[in-house]
């Protein structure tokens, strides 16, 4: 059932949990002779990495990625990959409170009433720090698709929605916050800080665009590549809603406004007229730029006390105390961007599989 | 691959198109000794048949349930459960300009882009025929998850949304279009038929409810419940957005608003004071009702011409004739609730595995 | 988990028992434009179909292929296709004995601590009738590798052997038993007349091979050529046995007489002076033939009275009363055909999914 | 496809290479609360070390086990187990010729053909090294499945076979050849001194028998216990045939011979007369000891010239020094087991799923 699995041809497995010793992937069915080093990997988990700004959890980890396998000389061997970062900054504390008392909005009480127990340093499995593992995953990815170019950004915290008027690609590294509306991107800050200084913490909504995607990758029904995106983009910790294109908006348009009409284009392809179907039909994609966006809850840790209850059954209250996100989805960025080139990479595979 | 299965431990292929001779799925994996004839799976059917009012479709199908193996003296035995369908009203027309010309927002292009070309007699795999497979398999699944109740419902058609006060779940099938709130039943009677006549259609939103899940089901990560409820709903023809518990919208609470506290319930459960959740926290269930919500865009064929290409690569315009649903989220309805029951039933076996 | 599912990329799902309606198979990622009628599959289906000879089942099943979907206009479409078959000669006996007691060599008590229960009728779904749909499912294989040709015959039954030295292709066909050496096949026919009028039963050993299959089809170690040909034979209704190459006969090998020495061949491929490994080396094939064996037990139904127990748990005597191929190996021989050919077209995909 | 995984719910991915930094294995699926440390898996990893006797590979590893993660506070919590073994001793050798050539027998050519290079060090991912990851996972699935007793050794070494008669489970660990028999370990051990001087290897048959498996495991068809054992061995580095039970020697019996009669046993269970069948009926266990054995080819690295060709096509003789096994069925053993019990965990939790 491989619940720590993704993917069908190219497929990965990630491992490690908050306080292990260290986390890591396992790729496989990667296609051979691509060249890799960890240097093609280190600057997607920096972008990823906590402790860059005062509007992240201030642990320090320097996420430093080892290949173990599946590399030789500097090329992919066909084998599988294993990739490895160490966990270096797990600060001692007292985690009584936590083992005792269940988080609201955490994992908590779920893996308890599943397993019987659960590790509680630091959120254990279910902490943000999987998701190094998928960006690592995903640097690998993207080699496999050269053709595809892919941006992810914040486009909105708490409610706060960008001006798509002020949007500029070249703006998203240069905030702390993935924010293509520099514009936005100042009064985020002023939100932000406001939260965290509160003991708050914020949603977001992550948009993700992949251009180059040639049509044809995906298939109909149970692996529509809308199937595929939303499952990906789910799987990650906080996400609770998906969109592709247009998603719940496209349920407010009539047929003809939601019709991408097409005219004769260059070189035999057609030219859409709109892309409400973000870039995928019948679950097959079309050549249009794909589009998703993911909704991320607030971060459940915050220091505003909740009603909870212990493990023996008892009323109490919590504070998660420690070093956390205000908003996790501002570190989703990354990993939203990750889980799509995984998705294409595999999907590209696949459609070479059955359609030559 | 398995581009037609859906499942992990109760697994479901579905097979057939439009205007083939008939339509089926494979059920694998069903646990042994269930009572189960066909008198199980046909209720089902008939509230997913088209032709039942002027709202859905006008094409005839009497949609009788085959059951062809893994019953035996009326119980399942553990070995596949085959279910066929056979098409009766796949009325003669001429396809001539859907075989030369692209419909905008179908799977036309996509499907002829990746496969060379297509089943183009009304809509082939993509038509909303298949899911009628699902809803059969789906029958099924409830019989492996008898403590479960699910309720689906429209909740909004061309935007205009039910008044949530107003919900009344006796109301659902009091109406053609699944609505739980007789105020706006009549306010879309009115706007459906205003479409139809205009040539046009209309998108809505589907929500379920999954009541009496117990806590444990779902697994971290990339089995989140989430994530598995994602990809089924997504894989349903016309579905671009899903949403767990709050959604979209939990992106614009804080950690408190956010938070499902809880307090000492009745027989050691927890007492939860709201579910933002849906249901499911680190991707496993906690007891509460699950929650999931799906966007179903307006039904891309419509009487209204829209400009498209040819397979030549020549502007045309093109209108889609024929019998088709104004809005095929009415009918997503009990494909909704199949698809959620048949993830449960899914979930219940592999926890079963794992957890004992 | 699929239990009624084979293969990875082009993979079907069976389903059906011995005296049900029918019998079927969905296959799932067959690639598109290959011309496909049922006229490419019946001859097969004619080969394997009973009642043909005295030396097997009396049974009279014209085994009728029905295509229900996933072809158009005389190509496969890249969606699934359905395969059916009726059952027609499901004569009407009594079952009680069988329904009582287990027989010995049968699944029978095996399914029902497993179930609960069974299908008694005819063996259910671990009847050999089964084999029908995957013998349909072959045939859609060999269309997937052209490439391919493919061999099998007996080799021996009840422990008598063909001589390798008579070894004559265009014989296996003019004998009721595949049997590929007119002497063994005259030795044959006198030996099963023998067990089928003693009321007893005889094992046969089947190989298959298949030449024309390129180097780089398979992957190493746990999808290794070897294991997965190994899964599919052994998959196979009273298959106790599976070699690749020399088999066991190279545990006895020392590692010079194992080694397939190569020379510079014609086109830049090796020429191999042996081929031990039955072409396939690190599990992989190698560009030579490939062969494999199977190892049948004899048909465990049979008129001498065996010793057994009711469900009741009290000691009785059982005989197999019935139509029932006295040798079921030997219908076993396009099975192994079919299911070496399933095998290499999944590999051909997926080879081309990871290498291009 | 996961080249690299095995298991359907107890599932299972290695990496790494024979001279990489280190190799691995990540066990998904396990049950949540199982006691678990490094001391449960070392002796495991001890037993099927190298440089234990004259009569395997001389290269030192310590095979040092490190648990990664999936483990807390010394019980497994059901998330992934990552299990990590360095490797320590890879002597510093001139690979040119390796590099240059192909040694028959190995995975060289069949790499090249499908990869376009290989990693040419040791055997790289298709060393018999990999097996030490599959001893670890398979001492994790023994906790998962405390009511099976497994035993293997080998029946045989270059043809010579032991005296079932002198069969004694106590002599297994007193030789350095798994060997039951201390009769037939003094030949063995003249035998492969011979083989080692004369600079020649020797193929081995090693058995292995589950007892306490309760009726009920496995499942028809594409999922026969037969299959799932036989692709688990068949993935084993050098294993070309598999059988269960009597395998091909049940293809030379009659049906009554074969028939493996049942009494009336203790408490409710049937009591069988024989076990032709290996414990395992229609592909479900029937409560009998499961018996399989795996055909090991001889060690392909041998010292006496074969011929070959480089990878410029030229011909060329080819001798492996290095560091071989003799014998490398010998350290298979504890690998059979291993998968032996790989398979049966993941049995056990599918049945589960499925029967409850």
């Amino acid at each position: 059932m491989s619940f720590n699995s993704f993917g069908r041809v190219f497929r990965f497995t990630t491992w490690g949990e908050s306080h292990g010793p260290a986390l890591g992937v396992v790729i496989d069915g990667c296609p051979p002779g691509i060249a890799l080093g960890e240097a093609d990997i280190q600057p997607f988990l920096d972008r990823r990495r906590p402790g860059q700004s005062r509007f992240t959890t201030q642990r320090r980890e320097p996420d430093q990625i080892r290949i173990l396998s599946g590399v030789f000389e500097g090329r992919t061997t066909g084998t599988p990959i294993s990739l490895m970062i160490e966990n270096v900054d797990q600060r001692s504390k007292d985690y009584g409170e936590v083992a005792q008392a269940y988080r609201p909005g955490h994992a908590d009480y779920a893996y308890d009433v599943k397993y019987g127990f659960r590790d509680y340093r630091g959120g254990g499995r279910s902490s943000a720090r999987e998701t190094a593992a998928r960006v690592a995953a995903g640097a690998v990815a993207r080699l496999v698709i050269p053709e595809v170019t892919l941006t992810a950004w914040v486009e909105a915290i708490g409610g706060d929605t960008i001006d798509a008027t002020r949007f500029d690609p070249a703006e998203i590294d240069r905030n702390p916050f993935f924010c293509p509306d520099p514009v936005a991107a100042a009064r985020w800050e002023a939100r932000i800080d406001e939260a965290r200084k509160a003991g708050s913490s914020l949603g977001a909504v992550v948009a993700c665009e992949a251009t180059g995607v040639p049509g044809g990758w995906g298939a109909p029904l149970y692996a529509k590549l809308d199937a595929e995106l939303a499952a990906a983009l789910m799987s990650i910790n906080a996400v609770k809603g998906v969109e592709i294109g247009d998603g719940f908006a496209a349920a407010s348009l009539s047929g003809e406004a939601n019709a991408d009409a097409m005219r004769p284009g260059a070189a035999g392809q057609p030219d859409f007229l709109s892309n409400h179907a973000g870039g995928i039909a019948g679950g097959i994609s079309t050549g249009q730029p794909i589009r998703v966006r993911a909704a991320f809850k607030p971060t459940s840790s915050i220091l505003t006390p909740v009603e909870t209850i212990t493990r023996a059954g008892d009323a109490t209250e919590i504070v998660t105390r420690g070093r956390h996100d205000p908003c996790v989805g501002i570190r989703g960025t990354p990993v939203v961007e990750a889980m799509v080139a995984l998705v294409l990479a595999d999907q590209k595979l696949l459609h070479r599989a059955q359609c030559g």
